[in-house]
């Protein structure tokens, strides 16, 4: 055996292994073993550094910290990071006609590179190694910070080809024209920064989209063999005007499912206005849900996940975009999801139910559930042998969650962003000892500054003044 | 003039100042001079630098950050803080019979102090100056730890005089008893540590209180002029109790009016089960409500929060303990705010209200609220000249809160504990930097790690094993 080759094995020891594979294995005092981009081993500590010993490994000991699956972010609008805080407190319409797409149809490439590096910032920092983006501006930017950044990511566009009151420069698109223009995408970035990119087709909502598009869409994610991600029964109005344009008895799944669309390469956003049938319909057809649960409590409503997980749907989470949320860390998603779903029982029981979504739930939206949303469980998701070195080390010695009485409630209940201190996407530190290694934090920081306040200048976007401001 | 003693100036300077004052003042290039424990001057930088430039002061050029009122934790057990993740995804009757009970009439003296001062690093991390103890075991432990920890606090005591299936320690306690061992403490503790400390009464809930150990409070709290604190209306069962054996029409709070004991001394945690006419009932006794939401969430429901406020009731935040919640920040209690009540109207009116509780009224529930709600409103919650300094400093310049569109819901929607960098309390730095000056953070997780596995066992608390543990 070649020494140049075994060495660069890494392990890393000593520590409480959280693996997420399908018998939910927690190695008390657990290893990890990868070499380039992909996991060698696992197990305990004494058996991994006895199978490496002979081969000279890069060894870490981790001192008891924590070792889990990098999460998912399966729906987060990256080009919407400059734009975060535009839109507190305001009713839906003033969020989307005098906000939201004067900001985005006034974006420029730039401010979406810039944008999502900002954005991916904030995932490195809570632990994210893959996201899908929900449909935005300039898809070219992202790629370019995705593949800066080191995480994984499904990109799609922001596509409508149909609907009221839209930016001219959107209104003029013919669907055929957006088709082509995501065909050219996956032709440009599928595959590229060592396959950590991936196209998606993007539909941002039925309100805007024509059944021509909607089919179109479908064929040509099955012949490109990829995904779609599209909001789904957002709002009660959305189901109204889907009613009463569209011939349909209740909504946006039903018809859905009417035209054929609703495949399991489907990754619906939200989905909380869907009644017992539509959940049904959702589960046969495999379709995929990202459950979003700061964007739902503020702007949507309670999506019935109990539901949907309790017939087998693949719901995972997302934080949305920073307009919408705006904190953008599945960390706290994964609190709100649970205390949400606890509490929202009450409106059916009398009473919230504690026991539901408990953690081990929550923890499984995060990892492999999320993986399985962005169709590539095959990979990532969890700890496993053959699968990419996606991970994060969690550091729980601080006052944020010590003392830990159970240790996978307390990554759900008490594990704040600031725990997780390093990142490792395909088998690269992406993030070590809580500082990135892959983009300049505070550049980013002064680049978006500057960016944000142009684009909104642009844009013509003013805010109300809150208080006395002297 | 003495330059000796001008010389105890300091000046925070070149700050966001947000002032809570009732003008709600914000200072865009702000500064607050304070000398010993109180607070001299705000305004302008230029105009409060030229004011004292003759005083040689002690001058901090804050850089842009932000200056807060320090927040108010109105509702806190400090004595659950070793208790941390042991009643996760359990139901109610679990929770209190095979957890809390068990944990808390195990705890000692000794436990209640090491509880405590990892709690008060947690509030002081969050921005808390000032809290309200719940009720809780060995107040003796709670007020040495306070008087370390720096901060400020209304402590009372736990107190049960009846109700089924109480520990045999707690059970045998009479109504004399619980009255003449609060007014003891009173003596002991009241105004001492430079008068941060507080002693109020308390009363666990109305299902361990008879109408004796009601009105005996009511009047040695009129005796002594301080407050109550008691949990109201938690969960809809009490209601139904309180309706078939003390003959109301509906539940705790129109018992609590019957009898005379809602007065403006009174702090109401959660009173989630409360109907208009209740709402009303809090309103004209002018009884202040402590909102919990994460503990709502999980254990109680939704209260209306929106409806106390509109009918002038003073609504202040609150954490609970860490077994209900788990995270012990005012940080985190004020975005959950938000979201749960912008999410609440949909049941209401069909869809969520995003301009429901809107930034401005959720920092106000933190901080000048709260000091309503403690009754201490004439010293702190606001920065106005006179009031104590108890102010905190929060950094906005990283990736979780820029850019900054709207400075105001930036700190409600944005912030994270982690934002906040320093913590003055009655005029002492008591954080600084994000250190904790006060008491020695890694020495108190060591002792309370030990403690918590200790009183762990002793209370034959164990929990079950989660996922697959190897």
């Amino acid at each position: 055996m070649s020494i140049n080759k075994l060495s660069s094995v890494t392990i890393l020891h000593n520590a409480l292994v959280v693996t997420m594979d399908p018998l939910r294995r927690v190695f008390r005092d657990g290893a990890v073993a990868f070499e380039k981009d992909s996991i060698k081993a696992i197990g305990h500590s004494k058996e991994i550094l006895l199978q490496f010993s002979s081969h000279s490994p890069n060894i870490i000991d981790l001192n008891r910290q924590f070792i889990l699956p990098g999460f998912v972010n399966t729906h987060v609008h990256t080009s919407q990071q400059l734009g975060r805080g535009i839109a507190d407190d305001v009713d839906l319409m003033t969020w989307l006609h005098k906000r939201i797409w004067p900001y985005e149809s006034n974006m420029t490439e730039e401010d979406s590179y810039i944008s999502t590096l900002l954005c991916g910032i904030e995932l490195i920092h809570s632990g994210v190694t893959c996201f899908a983006e929900a449909g935005g501006q300039h898809v070219s930017g992202m790629a370019r910070a995705v593949e800066e950044l080191g995480i994984r990511a499904c990109l799609a566009e922001s596509i409508m080809d149909s609907g009221e009151g839209l930016p001219t420069s959107w209104s003029n698109r013919t669907t055929g024209e957006c088709i082509q223009s995501q065909k050219n995408l996956h032709k440009k970035h599928h595959h590229m920064a060592e396959g950590r990119i991936r196209i998606w087709f993007g539909i941002r909502q039925i309100m805007n989209a024509t059944d021509h598009l909607l089919m179109e869409t479908c064929n040509a994610a099955k012949e490109l063999n990829t995904g779609i991600h599209m909001h789904v029964a957002e709002i009660a109005y959305e189901n109204q005007v889907v009613k009463d344009t569209r011939s349909v008895e209740h909504g946006t799944v039903r018809y859905l499912q009417k035209i054929g669309f609703l495949q399991k390469n489907v990754l619906a956003a939200h989905t909380v206005w869907v009644d017992d049938n539509e959940i049904a319909l959702l589960s046969q057809a495999e379709v995929k849900v990202s459950h979003c649960p700061a964007a739902a409590m503020r702007m949507l409503g309670f999506a019935p996940v109990k539901e949907m997980l309790d017939v087998g749907i693949c719901v995972s989470l997302g934080t949305d975009g920073a307009p919408s949320n705006n904190r953008m860390s599945i960390v706290d998603e994964m609190y709100l999801a649970s205390l949400i779903n606890k509490g929202r029982e009450v409106f059916k029981k009398g009473t919230t139910n504690p026991t539901t979504l408990p953690a081990e739930t929550v923890l499984t939206m995060a990892t492999i559930n999320g993986a399985r949303t962005v169709l590539w469980d095959n990979e990532i998701g969890s700890l496993e042998i053959g699968k990419k070195a996606d991970m994060i080390i969690v550091d729980p010695l601080s006052w944020t969650m010590m003392p830990i009485a159970d240790w996978i409630s307390s990554l759900v209940y008490c594990m704040r962003t600031e725990n997780i201190v390093s990142v490792i996407c395909n088998g690269r530190w992406i993030m070590r000892d809580r500082k990135i290694l892959t983009v300049d934090e505070e550049k980013v920081i002064l680049m978006a500054k500057d960016a944000s306040a142009e684009l909104l200048r642009r844009a013509d976007i003013q805010l109300p003044q809150r208080m006395n401001v002297l």
